[in-house]
């Protein structure tokens, strides 16, 4: 049976710092990477920490996108959920790689939701 | 070097499907679960969704807990991602297992954010 869901991990390596502790740049970065690519926000919350890092999440009709980022190390970790068929997730993926200037990223593909229960891997490496 | 976060993604089938279209008891069952095991809650955003199914988003001081149910299936899935060490995020995962009365679950650990890369594999599977 089809996945109902799929769940993309970004690990975001090499990223530009200073962008990384912009709560602004970072919602923004998010928010337009949903808009672009078929999703429909339904509610958010970002936070700035001290003394650095974002962490931000959005709930869309078709699941979620999350990012947490550690400037001091140039990383963000992000992901990315969906359901349906509008939302182009990894089009949103390559959106946030671009946007946050990552020069070393991995998207990993973990499908979500896959009935009856199969024994196969759900892991799928995308790019490296 | 140690990851800086552990993301946890929960399959859990064979829910009790009123439970899951409900709301009020999504929000309360996760709510509470970060609350029992160290959370700080800093924003969240729920949703129900027509004709059924629940999203919901925490963002919390250590990071995130998402869930995405679908009743009609009996499935939710949620993932708990977490850095620092005053939350207890595996517990976390099991109070959501007993809430929504999951009688086939898993619980994959995903280490985030290995600096610098590795090549192991940062998946290991927790319980099933």
């Amino acid at each position: 049976m089809k996945a109902l869901g799929t769940h993309l991990l970004l690990e975001l390596k090499e990223c530009n710092p200073e962008l990384l502790d912009d709560l602004e740049y970072i919602r923004n970065s998010l928010m337009e990477a949903a808009n672009k690519t078929g999703a429909t926000i339904i509610g958010q919350s970002f936070h700035q920490f001290s003394p650095q890092g974002v962490t931000g999440v959005i709930a869309i009709a078709e699941s979620h996108l999350c990012i947490h980022t550690w400037p001091e190390f140039g990383y963000a970790a992000a992901d990315i959920f969906t359901c349906g068929e509008g939302f182009k997730p990894k089009e949103a993926a390559l959106l946030i790689v671009g946007s946050l200037e990552s020069k070393d990223y991995s998207i990993t593909e973990v499908e979500r939701g896959v009935l009856p229960a199969s024994t196969y891997s759900p892991i799928k490496q995308l790019s490296q």
